[in-house]
C-alpha cells in the first residue's frame, strides 16, 4: 500500500510524493490521518534546510502535529480499534535506557521522534495520508472535538509540560511572554493548572487578543513602553511568581527578570542561542531558571482535556489547506504575523 | 565606651579609628570581636570603593564575618551569658515584610547586614574592638574551636545555604567549580550532606590541594585541556546531578553545561554581570539554574558544625594579622594565589 | 458603644445579648457583620459545650465564617476604606514565633482565632452585629458575590489549604470522601487547581447531588455495595493519585487505602480520635498520609475567587436565617442529612 | 551443575539440599555466594511458616541479603568479571509496568524478589553456594570490604530508601525508633545524610549500644520513664523534624507524635497491622506520615558505600556459622535480644 506525504528534499523543495505504508504488526494500528498542524521546527527545515547543526541530509516526510482515524489495529491491539478518533503522539522513547527507566523519557538516549532530521536516518514524519504506528502512540479524543483541533494535542502538552515544570500554580501569579501559538497554549493550560492571574505579552494586538480569547486576565503589549516595566510590576522585588517564557528572545528574557518575584521560576520555553543573563540579579534574587523539553505523560493529558472540551484550542487555528497546497500552507506559517496556527487536511 | 575599628573612608583609605560602643539594650549583648575574615565585598570595598552600583559614600566600618566573646547582656537575655564565645550573625532581617512571615528572610525588604553601603546612612560592619549586637545575633560556638575558626561561621553560611538550594544531596554527584574560600566551604558543605562524589576544579594546583584536603573526592586543572570535556563527564548527556558554581566566571558557566545530566540543578553562588547562557541547551536539558544568596536557618546550623567539629575549616585560614595593620592584611587578601582567607586578630 | 451577638454559655444555652464594641486603633477597622456560617466546631460548642478536652469554661461569642462591610477605619488603614465589603479572617497568629517566621502561621505558637475556647480566657467569636478588627484581617470581596456566599471565604480557605497540601493536582485523578461543606468545598478547589477527575463519596443522596454541582466529574455512593470497592478503583494497586478525606470516620479512610496508588497521597482534613490505620498497606504502598489544619495564605486566594466567580459557593448555603433566631439556626445545622450550610444573617 | 541451599520445605523445616544450578545466559552472571544475612522475613518464614496472607506453600530456598564472588560470565556481560566481589541485588522490577517507566519500581507490578513466597510459584531464595544471576543484579564491592559486611548492602539499601523518604536530612533533628538491624542501619545513613543530630531509642541497652556505635548522638531507653515524654522534646509543639519508625509498634508510633514537629515527617519502615492513630494529631499538626518500602536506586549507592568505607556495618554483624549450620543460626536470629544480624557463611 502506497500514501501521499509531504516530503522535504531540501529548504524550500517540499513535493507531494507517493510513500509506502509499512505493513502492520500486531501491536499495531493503521492511521488514516486527517490533519496536521505546521510546527516552528516544520518550518526551519522548510525554509532553512534545518537549525543549528541540524540540517536535512536526506528526503524526510514533514510533520508531528497529527491526529486522524484508526482503520485497523494488530491482532493484539486493545487500547483503540476501528472507528476510533485519535491524536498521534510522535514520540517513541527507548524504554529501558536510564532517563526511560527514571521516568524522564523526554530525555531518553534513543528517542524517536517523528519529521525530525536530528539522527540519521532521518526519523520520518506524519504528513501522510495513512501511517502505521504503535498501539501506545494512539490517544483516543472522542467525537466531539475536529480532528484539527485533535491535531493541537502534540503543542497543547508542551504547553502543559511547561506549566508542569513551575510546580502547583493554584492561585499563583504567572507572567507569559509571546503569545505566539505555544505561548496560547500556556495561557490556557495555565488557567487550566489554577493560576490566579495570567498576564500575557506580545509585540502585536492580533496576538494579544488570541492571548485574551485564550484566558489571560491581563495583556500587555511590550512593543510600547514601558511595557512591564510599570510601578505594579516592579514593587517589593517582583509581582509574578512565575514566568514562562515562549519567545526566545534575550531581551524579553532579561527583561522578565525585574519583575520575578526572589525564589520565582522562570520556565524557559521558548529556543533560541546564547543569551546574556544577569547573574547578579539571578543570584540575589535566587531565581529558578529551568528548562522545559517536549513533554512525556502529558500527552495523554492534553488529548483528555481536548476530548472533554476543557481546553479550546479553536482561536489558535487560523487557516486549513488541504495537504497537496502544503507549499502555499508553509508560507502562511511563515507569516507569524498574520497566522498562529496553520494546518494541512488530509 | 569607645573601641577602635576599621574604618573605610573611599578606596584605598583604610584607617583604624575610635569609635563609640553603644548603649546595651536589655535584649542586647556587648561582644569582645575575636577574630574577622576578609570577605569578598569587604576587598571590593577597600580597592574600587564598592561595586557595581553599590559605593562607599560615607565611612563605614567593614566586616560582617566576626566572632568573639561575649563580655556583658542585657537583663532580658538568656540565650548567651558572659564569657560565651560566639560567633557572630551578621544579618538583621527586619521580621515582618512578607518576605520574612513566608520564612525566605534573606530578601527582606528592609535587610540589615553589617559592613554593607547598599542602603544609606550605610549598615556599619564589626571590624572594631567591641560591639553591641542583639541576643538573637549570638550563635555559640563552645569552647574547642578557635575563634579564627569561629569566624568562619558566616561564609561557612553561605556555602550550606547552597547546598541547601539543591535539595538532598545524598548520593549525587556533585561538581565544585572554583576552590577559592567560599568553593571551599561549599566541598565540606556538600560532603557533609551526604554527596557521593564531590569533584572540584581550579586554575590552580594550591587551591586544588586545599580542595582535596576540604573533601573532594577528586579535583581538576581546568586550566590543562582537557578540563572537564572528558569522555566519562559528557557521556549520557552528562556526568554530574548537581553543580555549584563559585566563580562567576561566564566561561566556567558555560563550560559546566555538558557534563551536567538532564533536570540537573547548576546552583549559581559565584557573582558577575551578565554571561551568555546557551538557552539550546538550558532548554532542551531541563537544566535547574538556581541562584542562592546568602543565609537564614543556616547560620545556627553553621555555628554547631563548627562547635562540634564537623566541619573543619582551618585549611582555608591562611594568614592571621592583627586589625593594627588592616591594611597590609587586605593587600595580602588581594592575592588570591596566595592566599585563601585572610583574618584580623582583635 | 454596644452590639448584639450570639453568646454560648455552656452546651446548648445560647443567647442573644449585648456586648461592647471595642475601641478603633489606628490600624483597626470597624466592621458591621451581614452574613456567618455555622460551623462544625460552633455546633459542637453549642451541642455539647467543646469538643476532647477543649470546653466552654466562660461565656463566648460563637462564629469565625464572617463577612460584613466596613463602616469606619482608623487613621492609618489603607487597604480598605467605609463601604468596602469584606470576608473578615478569624486567625491573627502572632508572627513573632518560630513557625510564623518560617511562613507556617497555622502552627503559630500563639494563635488567636475568633470562638475558640483553646484557650483562656476564650478567644470571642464574630458572630456579633459590629466588631473591631486588624486591617490585615479584612479581604476585600468586591460587590458582585452575596454577602452569604463572601461568608464562606473561611471554609473555602480550609479547603484551599488541604488542596495546597497535596502538591500540584494538574492532570490528577482526586477522591473526596464526603461531601459535606468542607467536601463540597474541597471537590470545588480541587477542580479549580486542574484535577482531571474528582470522585465524590456519601452515604446520602442529596450531598452526592450537591458535590455534582460544585464539580465533581463522578458520584459514588458509598451506602450501598460496591462502594469504592471496584475493579476499577482497584486495578494496578489503586485508581487515585490523591483522596482528599473529609469525613473522619475511621472505616472511610481505611476504606481509601486500596484504590490510592502506590506514593500517592492522603490528605486528612475530618477530625477524629484514633483510627486503626493499616500498616502493612501504608508501608509497602509508601503512601503518603498528611494532616491538613486551618490555612493562612489561602484565605486572601479565596477571597479573590469568591469576588471574581471563579468558585461558586451558593449551593453549599442551604438556609438563612436571622441572628435573632440562632437557636433555631443550630439546631437546623445538626440536622447534617437535611442542611449542609446554615448561615445567620445580621 | 548443583549447588548446596537452604531449603524451607515448611515452619521449622529447613533443610541443606542440593538444587540444580541454572545454565548461564550471554546477560548473566555466575555467582559463589561467600556469606548471606538472616533477614526478619527470613525468620518468619522459618518460626511461622510465612506471614499474613503470605504463606510458604512449596520448598523455597530462603535469603535475599547475600555477596560473593563472580566466577564466569556471559559473552555479552561487561559490568564485572570473574573474581570480582560483588553484592547481589535480590530485586529484579519488571522494567516495563507503568511504575517501573515512573521510576518507581519498588511498586513494579511483576516484581521477583529473592526468597519470597509472594507470589506462586515462589520467588527461589539465595542461600546457597552458586547462583546465576542477571549483570544488572551485580554491584561491585571491591576487595577491602568483608563479603560479610558486603552482605549488609540489602538491609543497607533498605534504610537509605527510609532516609531517602525524608528529603534532605541536612542540619535536621531526627529520631530513630528501635535499634535493631534496621534501626541501627538507619541511624548510619541519617548520619551520611547530613542530620544534626540522631537519637536512638531501644527497649534493650545492648541495642542502644550499638545505635550509638552507630553513629546516634544520643540514645533514649524507652522501657523507663519518661522516655521521650520529656520537656526537651514535647516545648514548642515537638523537638524533631523527622522520626523513622523502625519498629512497628503501634505504641511507639503513636509516642512519636507528641515530639514530632509541625509538618514533620514520620517515615515509617517497621512493619505491622492495625495500629490506632490520633487523627486530632496528625491533623492539627499536619504531620507527614509516610511509607517506606524497599528500595530500587540506593542498592547501587549502598554497594558503594559499603566499598569506601563510608558506612561502617560490622557493629552489627554479630555472629556468622557456615550455612550447613543453618538451623541454628536461625535460632540465633530468633534471639533478638542477643543478636543483631546473624550471618551465614558459604
Amino acid at each position: 500500500m502506497e500514501a501521499k506525504a509531504c516530503v522535504l528534499h531540501s529548504a524550500k523543495d517540499l513535493r507531494i510524493e507517493n510513500v509506502p505504508v509499512a505493513e502492520m504488526r500486531d501491536d499495531q494500528v493503521l492511521v488514516r490521518i486527517g490533519a496536521g498542524g505546521i510546527c516552528g521546527s516544520d518550518l526551519h527545515y522548510y525554509l532553512d534546510g534545518g537549525f543549528g547543526v541540524v540540517r536535512v541530509k536526506e528526503p524526510m516526510i514533514l510533520g508531528h502535529e497529527v491526529a486522524g482515524t484508526v482503520e485497523a489495529v494488530g491482532a493484539g491491539v486493545t487500547r483503540v480499534g476501528p472507528g476510533d478518533r485519535i491524536a498521534l503522539n510522535p514520540s517513541r522513547p527507548c524504554g529501558k535506557c536510564k532517563f526511560c527507566q527514571a521516568g524522564e523519557q523526554q530525555h531518553c538516549l534513543d528517542m524517536w521522534f517523528y519529521g525530525s532530521a536530528m539522527r540519521t536516518p532521518h526519523s520520518q514524519g506524519a504528513f501522510r495520508e495513512r501511517i502505521v504506528v504503535g498501539d501506545f502512540q494512539c490517544e483516543p479524543v472522542g467525537d466531539t472535538v475536529s480532528i484539527g483541533e485533535a491535531a493541537c494535542c502534540e503543542p497543547l502538552s508542551v504547553a502543559l509540560h511547561a506549566v508542569q515544570q513551575a510546580g502547583s500554580l493554584m492561585g499563583k501569579r504567572v507572567l507569559v511572554t509571546g503569545s505566539g501559538p505555544i505561548g496560547a497554549l500556556v495561557i490556557a493550560s495555565a488557567r487550566y493548572a489554577g493560576a490566579l492571574e495570567v498576564v500575557a505579552t506580545d509585540l502585536h494586538g492580533a496576538a494579544l487578543k488570541k492571548a485574551a480569547e485564550m484566558g489571560a486576565t491581563r495583556t500587555v503589549d511590550v512593543s510600547q513602553p514601558p511595557g512591564l516595566a510599570t510601578g505594579e510590576f516592579t514593587a517589593e522585588k517582583g509581582y509574578f511568581d512565575v514566568v514562562i517564557e515562549c519567545t526566545g528572545v534575550g531581551a524579553v528574557i532579561k527583561s522578565v527578570l525585574p519583575v520575578l518575584r526572589p525564589r520565582g521560576a522562570l520556565i524557559q520555553v521558548g529556543v533560541t542561542g546564547d543569551v546574556p543573563i544577569p547573574i547578579d540579579v539571578l543570584g540575589p534574587k535566587e531565581i529558578r531558571f529551568v528548562g522545559s523539553s517536549r513533554f512525556h505523560r502529558e500527552y495523554a493529558l492534553a488529548a483528555r482535556l481536548l476530548k472533554e472540551g476543557r481546553i479550546d484550542v479553536k482561536p489558535i487555528i487560523t487557516a486549513t489547506l488541504p495537504f497537496e497546497r502544503a507549499v502555499e500552507a508553509f508560507q502562511m506559517a511563515a507569516d507569524r504575523k498574520a497566522h498562529m496556527k496553520v494546518q494541512l487536511s488530509f
